[in-house]
């Protein structure tokens, strides 16, 4: 006990100056954000128009192309130069026109779906019995030759339900965030992503196709009469023949069970979709407000504007979009100025490998070996583990960037990504906010959204700690990502405190410490760096 | 404390005679009950069959006539006695074959709906611009007189989300135990039912048909796009004439929002519905086991068969109707005798008002004075609330009736209803099953389902207290009660309590205590005591 007063009595006699960049805390001026970020608030009105008028935004479907016109069109409306679409290569455009299941036979009932994106529609209505088939292998395939003709398959074991027994809507806690404090120090690999794309479900659907199946079901992961329908075919050359459906849990067991019991329930599927192959060229949206000095470089926000097809992308990602958006409106219609540029980015294809972000990164931040031999977005497939990083034009230019993804709860702090050098720069920035509930500087890093890849190239690319709410139990990628469950005074919040520390970074005398160009892969799972050590994300 | 200690030690002094009811528990009868509920349990193949394969079984539905024929059958191959259907004059049969809505502007979308019961159907899809239409009194019928035709109307408030804070699935704790032994002196009122009957409802429906309004939409109480469906015109001259939809919170909400920011969505909708009006008749079934005395009378437990036509009505109530029927072919094929008959009952029409039940009360126990100018169903409408009661032939020989109708989760105990006699006697029945976690006997009533009317004339009429698990939250009424989620160890548990409380109420001494017939109405709201004083059910 004795040893710990000591160095505590130590620690507080030898308090090191702040960081250069921590200066400078202008209290005045984040009042003015507060209030144009409270009484004229637009975030709101922003994440409804994205999500009631224009609804689901699956990268170059209508919704989106929609989506791209009418962000950029806010950001003129606003003011803001240099207001431009930056394409990047992408693949097919899909939409769903209508859906509908029944089982007719033992009985008749209405059945919960919805088509898996990219798939085709079933041209009418198709009806046959439903059959349980497992295709994990080839050998598989052999099994079921010649007896699939007519049918519909499901593809999925049927797991048991699982009683909810978790509160679906929560907050963090001081117990969550003593375990944020913890820190496990990274592993390394020696990377080299499989160059396997999607192998597995082609040759099922080649098969498939080739069988006569007339659909294929699979089962939603999650309770509830949720469905999700995300599907990954978006390339020409993928392109799956057979419709695909997703069928909610509770339906997709009972067809099991009556499989089970002797009952051959025959249920009919319609699906009426729409492809659009004109232009494959998917679009970042990009927005800036100009530094004072040409020579400072800029800082970053982002956020993906996407979004899968099932509900509104409301949580996913409206609500980081609009919080995006509106930080610009706030400082741009304060008229503040600031050293560097501060650069809006609304991200396209990130649900689809953050896409978007990557294609940024390739073209201005760090360019890495990609696979000359593949066309299209496949070319890029092990980016993520390609060396040597080639710094590109932007690299010491970009200052900062700060990503908002993790659905509409308040800003509770922000990941540092295991960079200790910014840890105390950004605990001075986030303490007019305390009040406000955002506290917290977790070393840890986060993963899975649209920072990852200026990370990954030695960037100061952070995102942000949210309250949790009911994104992961319920919203994430579902039917239910409506603009209803947004939590508004959670994003007016988040757009303050986002704008706040653009200022900061846009304005700090030095740049945020880097940590050096990583020079070898992260021992995580699969081809991008998804797996955080965070909960709940 | 000294106090405490010489008050224990008086009580065990003085522990006075248990009253002849509560005597014999015989364990060795219990253990072999466990065993056959547990080993060769027949009770999830039961619900099982009345919800996959069955599905939801509205009164006087398809899928009930074949539920009250599919139980009589297994009640006789089980070897019971006396296996009968017996009617009484319910309404109209309604089932609905297939269901679909979308909106298809300002853009398209599949929205959740269900048809309201016993509504006519669409005839086809129909297309019309939405309208919130506020239609709470005839002088609301004016204002809107000429302004409807060709739009479909959105009936209710659209009521903001709500933030899910509670776990949907739990089991009652002791905390929630210590509240169950409070008990709150009943009330009286001096009586007399309004002798209205949806009276508004029938005219709201005549002004929308005359105005030309091609269906109308109610918003779902819940949210999570879970819906319920349940309308009560059942009866042939309350007819509906104007098709009637529930929608899912989020995609009535998304319509309410866009109707308030000027873009007017317009939708489609679809419903097949089929009406039979060839037989008015609603069926109870009865099955007996005799007893050894034929002057001793009987006892009975009974459960609700059918169900609204929204999920397969598992948790409400093939749950309570499997687990009665197991507690006769365990009974049976255990070859127990007791004194009394063991009578089981399936009622039908609870979901409209206890109707079954009132039915066999009316008919059997002790009658009340109905309205002579009344037809149908209708003359029963003021029941509960006239007087006198006269007792009917079955008023002396029925001894107990035990109900089940609280979902699937285990008995944690029963409530007393009031009748402090009874509560040392079941005290001694519960204690063989404390290790299954039934231990609570709690003087207050609860309502709601199949026991009040017996309850309501004087006769010892009782219903379990089970773990809530997640019937309140999500699955009361609602497209996800499923048999998913039932659960098959609480299942079997109940059962066999409930075999074992039939067996001890039929072999006692003495009939269980009981309270006078009631000479004034509780101070309860609506026409039938359906608040008791109990949480959670």
């Amino acid at each position: 006990m004795r040893a710990i007063s000591l160095a505590v009595a130590t620690a507080l006699l030898l308090t090191p100056a702040l960081p250069a960049t921590a200066q400078e805390v202008d209290r005045t001026q984040i009042a003015r954000i507060v209030d144009e970020g409270t009484r004229d608030s637009e975030v709101m009105r922003i994440a409804q128009y994205l999500t009631d008028v224009i609804g689901p935004r699956l990268t170059n479907s209508p919704g989106m192309r929609q989506a791209e016109d009418w962000t950029a069109a806010k950001f003129r409306e606003w003011g803001l130069s240099n207001v431009h679409k930056e394409g990047f290569e992408f693949g097919r455009g899909w939409s769903a026109q209508s859906w509908n299941a029944r089982m007719v036979s033992p009985r008749i009932d209405q059945l919960t779906v919805m088509p898996i994106t990219w798939t085709p529609g079933t041209n009418g209505t198709v009806r046959g019995p439903v059959v349980r088939v497992s295709l994990s292998s080839a050998s598989d395939f052999e099994r079921w030759k010649g007896k699939l003709a007519g049918k519909i398959v499901l593809l999925d074991e049927a797991e048991p339900a699982e009683a909810p027994t978790s509160v679906p809507f929560r907050r963090w806690t001081d117990e969550d965030f003593a375990k944020y404090s913890e820190y496990s120090l990274p592993t390394y690999s020696n990377g080299g992503g499989s160059g396997a794309w999607m192998t597995l479900g082609q040759q099922r659907d080649a098969f498939l196709k080739e069988e006569g199946v007339l659909a294929t079901v699979s089962m939603s992961g999650r309770d509830g009469d949720i469905v999700h329908g995300s599907g990954y075919s978006f390339l020409l050359e993928n392109a799956p023949q057979v419709p695909g459906f997703e069928m909610s849990a509770e339906d997709y067991r009972r067809l099991a069970r009556l499989l089970e019991i002797g009952a051959t329930p025959e249920i009919e599927l319609e699906s009426s979709v729409t492809f659009d192959d004109s232009n494959t060229t998917a679009y970042n949206v990009i927005a800036d407000i100009p530094g004072t000095d040409r020579n400072a470089g800029y800082v970053m926000a982002g956020a993906h504007l996407d979004s899968w097809a099932a509900g509104d992308g409301a949580a996913d990602n409206a609500a980081g979009s609009a919080m995006v958006m509106e930080a610009a409106r706030i400082i741009k219609s304060l008229n503040i100025r600031t050293r560097r540029t501060i650069r809006f980015a609304l991200w396209n294809g990130e649900e689809q490998g953050l896409l978007g972000s990557m294609a940024y990164v390739e073209k201005h931040i760090a360019s890495r070996p990609v696979d000359p031999d593949a066309s299209g977005i496949a070319r890029y497939m092990g980016w993520n583990r390609a060396w040597p990083i080639t710094p590109g034009p932007d690299h010491g230019k970009l200052a900062a960037y700060f990503n908002i993804d993790n659905g509409s709860g308040k800003i509770r702090g922000i990941y540092a990504q295991g960079n200790p050098a910014v840890m105390p720069i950004f605990e001075e920035w986030l303490k007019p906010f305390a009040s406000l509930g955002a506290t917290q500087v977790a070393m840890r890093s986060t993963g899975g959204t649209d920072h990852v890849f200026f990370d990954a190239v030695g960037i100061p690319a952070f995102q942000f700690i949210q309250d949790p709410l009911d994104y992961g139990s319920r919203l994430h990628h579902t039917n239910l990502d409506t603009f209803d469950h947004l939590q508004a005074d959670d994003m007016r919040q988040g757009a303050i405190i986002l704008a706040a520390f653009l200022i900061q970074a846009a304005n700090a005398d030095e740049p945020l410490p880097r940590m050096p160009i990583p020079a070898k892969p992260l021992d995580s799972s699969g081809y991008y760096p998804w797996a955080g050590q965070t909960e709940g994300n």
